[in-house]
């Protein structure tokens, strides 16, 4: 499990326990008024901001211990009925207190509510994707750096908001890799293990164990939830050549939308099929190659030419898929889109696989040994690692 | 990794190698016409089957060893060009053999192209999901049939269909579920570690480690991608009460739709947060409580009523998504629609766990201990090993 189990200590100005919650709250604004509508209970805070909760709206989310369990702050209310209205509702001590028909008690903080309350912006820990632009370079964290909370906030925050950056300056020690993923969660297993050596070998079952170039590609698109981040750390690079190449989905798919919005809705509502077969698996799934959320904005990509399984499309579609394909292609191996780096033996490099390509110039096995080692995180444990960071600003 | 890996031999009625497939293909039908038309090339099989391939699609799929890469079997192929017509397209020897412009010679086999074609109805070692209905008896396996590809694929087969299937029988030996597990994939991992212990225990970071009992759930609804296959293998049961209770989603879902429609679309349209909060993590998705694929079948479900973090909606939509989580959760907890069983030491029960939601009777940690040991699959893993199991069919 996650060895870098640390508890952070909170801010001063903030407030935290008594709602449940392990995110602190602040402790303003004050509520100056609270009153039973027809609607519910109509509060206002001290800097004008009005809102009606409805009173099943506020009894499910009671506080106290037996609605909300001491340890582990899970909900032991279950709002199965409708809530008549409260024998009092009161404001005192920074809280709004309602006393319940049945006799239940609950009490809400202020601040906690103004931050509940539905018509707030939600602020996050979390950054939201930005495509990278002519001028990106990746954020780098020296090794020690990433062993700080400053250090890892400012890695994790890259991640999550361009995903791909560095860490440099990192010790030549097998593993390595896998103590930092550990790090932030535990690192994902798939068929190729749950690390593995990036290195050419004999009777390879994957090109990635060739000394061949590889073009932009996301691995396992062939599983229906590919791996989120994989991360790269280099041990050796001696051999000439095998540059490393990237190239960011969330870019690629809005120029892909300027240029051709057509075969952006080809490939982006066309599933087709991927899969990987062995001795031993034969992992398959149909998905687009680009999946977009209701608003069109990149939920991920599946691009990987070698391992695209047979074409199965009603005939008349096929042309205008290939056509679409290429483009897309096209625009990923441009110049202007691609991020080229030589990894230099101590660092890491890490990325979002269901976003940003990677891929590898050619090298000469030959010239010197190239060895990689990789693993794959969850994003979810990255958001949660900056969220818990989050609790001490 | 895959402790299991074994070469399964092939069916001798089939044939496999040269199109670089290791699912083997029938060598019937023969091809018996073949022309180039403006479409591309017009092909028809002994059985009366017609279609037209495109040029491009025909050469997409060339298998020699410089399109195909002879040990990964992956596409080396490319794409991005128009192809003009070919020199010349021939059969013989049961292939469609066709020389192109530059040079490039390509052969396909009748039966590999017949299985290929546009119009096929596609066949799938994995099975169809299939909704609980009243008589609905879960599949039983036994441990030592397990280790066989009989067994195993009786039980992969269930599981995939039903989401629910039982071994009975086993060891009991701490770890036995690891090893079932690593027999079809890698465990996954999640913030409760890769292999988790079912039993009451003091300062419960959740309500599983208590000795209360649990209403229907899916695990990890707050991660992303939930956990897909969850595997409960019983060492203890001496306590009194602890009864598992199961009920099938799929099933449940479509019981919604006939009662209320308009409840289902409030469910399945409306993203709501879940959270789980401890010392360490801070893990939060957005997302329905019933995702249903565009054709209106269930996706998966995200039911926890602990871990569903405050409910940040318009206010004037609050009333109906609490009317209607309150009737999903009274027809989930309908005896009608629970399944329960009581565990036995050496049974192991497995379910799929965006599907099949899962609880328990409160049990007396006084009366004798209770002691489950659990972990998680990727649901690709199960069909990956159905699919290789199906190679010797």
């Amino acid at each position: 499990m996650n060895s870098a189990v640390q508890t952070i200590p909170t801010a001063s100005n903030k407030h935290a326990p008594e709602m449940g919650e392990l995110t602190p709250y602040h402790t303003e604004p004050s509520l100056i008024q609270a009153a039973t509508t027809p609607m519910g209970v109509s509060l206002e805070w001290q800097d004008g901001q009005q809102t009606t909760l409805p009173l099943r709206w506020l009894r499910d989310h009671c506080a106290c211990q037996a609605c909300r369990h001491p340890q582990t702050r899970e909900r032991l209310y279950l709002p199965l009925d409708a809530i008549t209205e409260p024998l009092s509702v009161a404001l005192w001590d920074g809280h709004l207190h309602l006393h319940w028909q049945d006799g239940h008690v609950s009490a809400f903080h202020s601040g906690w509510l103004y931050q509940r309350r539905p018509t707030a912006i939600r602020h996050s820990a979390v950054p939201s994707v930005q495509p990278w632009n002519d001028n990106f370079a990746p954020e780098r964290v020296c090794h020690t750096d990433f062993l700080t909370l400053h250090g890892e906030k400012a890695w994790l925050t890259a991640m999550l908001r361009d995903g791909l950056a560095l860490i440099t300056d990192g010790p030549l020690l097998e593993e390595e890799v896998s103590r930092l993923a550990e790090r932030i969660g535990p690192q994902r297993a798939t068929n190729f293990g749950a690390r593995f050596d990036v290195r050419s070998k004999p009777n390879p079952n994957n090109a990635a164990y060739t000394a061949v170039g590889l073009p932009l590609h996301i691995d396992l698109p062939n599983w229906r939830q590919p791996p989120d981040i994989q991360l790269l750390y280099c041990l050796q690079n001696e051999a000439s050549g095998g540059e490393s190449l990237f190239a960011d989905g969330a870019r690629v798919v809005e120029a892909l939308r300027q240029q051709d919005p057509a075969a952006l809705a080809i490939l982006s509502e066309t599933p087709i099929d991927f899969r990987f077969q062995d001795e031993t698996h034969d992992i398959s799934t149909r998905a687009p190659v680009i999946t977009l959320d209701a608003k069109g904005n990149l939920v991920e990509m599946r691009l990987n030419n070698w391992i695209r399984d047979a074409l199965h499309l009603p005939v008349e579609q096929m042309d205008a898929w290939y056509n679409a394909y290429a483009l897309l292609w096209t625009l990923f191996h441009s110049e202007a889109h691609q991020l080229e780096l030589t990894l230099r033996p101590g660092q890491m490099i890490a990325f979002d696989n269901r976003r940003v390509l990677h891929g590898r110039r050619e090298f000469d096995p030959n010239s010197g040994a190239r060895h990689l080692q990789g693993t794959y995180l969850d994003r979810d444990m990255l958001a949660s690692r900056l969220r818990v960071i989050a609790r001490s600003d």
